[in-house]
């Protein structure tokens, strides 16, 4: 039996620790995530299955989604014994010290098929959160430097992010090292101009598609510093997870999804187009 | 004193009959809309005040908002005495017989500011109507033939649409006659070829502009059959009306109203390559 171990870069979402059930990696970059009990993991299941044999969806599409690789039955991470779990990509595994943020997106994280204590309880949180005011919220987000300088916000200080605060955060992520105030950007344009490629090929795909809805779905970005600073060819990954609430779009688009990932967008231009302030202002000698 | 009427063409929102209050117009293009006494007038007025003096809105956006000419008492349509009003712009005065359809953009409908009682009472709306599903609503819709072939479906018929409902309300609103079953959708490219024109203008609007959100907005669009089928120059106006909850947009997009439009876009789209499709598989002798 392969030997699982508790993931170290996950920054949001069920996290496995004692007596709590949680994701699981192996060391040849697969990702266990736990099969819920309720409907969230049959219809999570039955997306990445439907996914990938749905003749609609474009393959530079599919890039943007963990492979999947059927479930398994494997020891549960709190001990409880054997457990079914989802088997997909783990996308950090090959980063030495990956830089990654989790951003929820969309201005409404439950859709109307849902039971109403749960309506309750996501307008509730969409409310709290940056979600309704910004289209989106930062669910988790680290950012480390090749000198481990590690920089975590705590989830509750990326709750209720206004448009200043989310930029910054934004900026910090981007920077040699989040802690500091005034953050540098010097990744800005590395990671960004990519990230920033991927979200609109990512747009114009959710301005066309009647497939999904993608309700309570996340984006991922991973970068390494080192990677970057080292290698030319080095790049961001965007990537979307978690599909739990995903549903059948009966012949809209992704209204929502849309909406949330062109505020999104814009912060991330709004970040470059700053670069070229600076870089404007300070030509270099 | 000017003489003032009832409207003969509006399709949505508060009507002018006995006992309530609605706008009147006058003989010279210009609409009375009766300044709510609540935060809603003042709002309203607040906006039209600070969007036609404020330098960050593009000269061509501006003529997506009906004209303003600042606020007029005059007697209330209901004949409860004089009361103020908002004068704008009456977008319908230059046609005989208008065809109009008035589209409440977005998923959401209040903001977080609102009162609890006003959200509870909207999301119950935006769930029982098309505009979570849809990202739209269409509140009113009237198309008008040249030898009058009226076609006025009921509000109750337009609220609660599938996307397949949506599509064939909006194929008849460009067909000769509504009321019959298959619509022939002899305006649609004369109309909806110029909309969609203007709809991506306004988007490509909607992707930047980080000064308001457009809460309850709708989107009014006017043609005349006669006219089009008279003049090679005549065409359809696209205008945004309803600005009693319009808040400032700290920062953000309206993420909102823009993955409404981008849903009526694509619904706008499919018409047109409906059209296409018709064209090709039978081609003219």
């Amino acid at each position: 039996m392969v030997k699982l171990k508790i993931p170290d870069h996950q920054v949001a979402g069920h996290q496995a620790k004692t007596g709590i059930i949680g994701p699981l990696i192996d060391d040849s970059g697969k990702f266990y995530k736990p099969l819920q009990d309720d409907e969230r993991g049959s219809n999570e299941l039955a997306f990445y299955t439907s996914l990938y044999s749905d003749p609609r969806i474009p393959s530079n599409i599919l890039k943007f989604f963990p492979s999947f690789h059927g479930t398994e039955v494997v020891d549960a991470s709190d001990g409880s014994g054997l457990h079914p779990h989802i088997v997909l990509e783990d996308i950090v595994s090959n980063y030495t010290n990956p830089s990654v943020a989790d951003i929820k997106i969309g201005s409404r994280t439950w859709h109307p098929q849902s039971s109403e204590d749960y309506i309750r309880k996501c307008l509730q949180k969409d409310r709290e959160t940056s979600t309704i005011k910004l289209g989106f919220r930062i669910s988790g987000l680290r950012s480390m430097g090749p000198t481990n300088q590690l920089w975590q916000p705590h989830r509750k200080v990326l709750m209720d992010l206004s448009a200043e605060d989310a930029m910054l955060i934004l900026r910090k992520f981007v920077s040699s090292d989040g802690n500091v105030d005034e953050p540098d950007c010097v990744f800005a344009s590395r990671v960004f101009v990519h990230v920033l490629e991927e979200l609109l090929e990512l747009k114009k795909w959710f301005e066309v598609q009647t497939i999904f809805h993608f309700c309570s779905c996340s984006i991922l970005v991973v970068y390494d510093k080192e990677e970057i600073e080292a290698k030319k060819s080095a790049r961001a990954v965007v990537k979307l997870i978690d599909f739990a609430h995903v549903v059948d779009a009966k012949g809209a688009i992704d209204h929502n999804f849309l909406g949330g990932l062109c505020s999104l967008i814009k912060f991330v231009k709004d970040i470059l187009a700053g670069l070229s302030d600076v870089e404007t202002s300070n030509p270099k000698p």
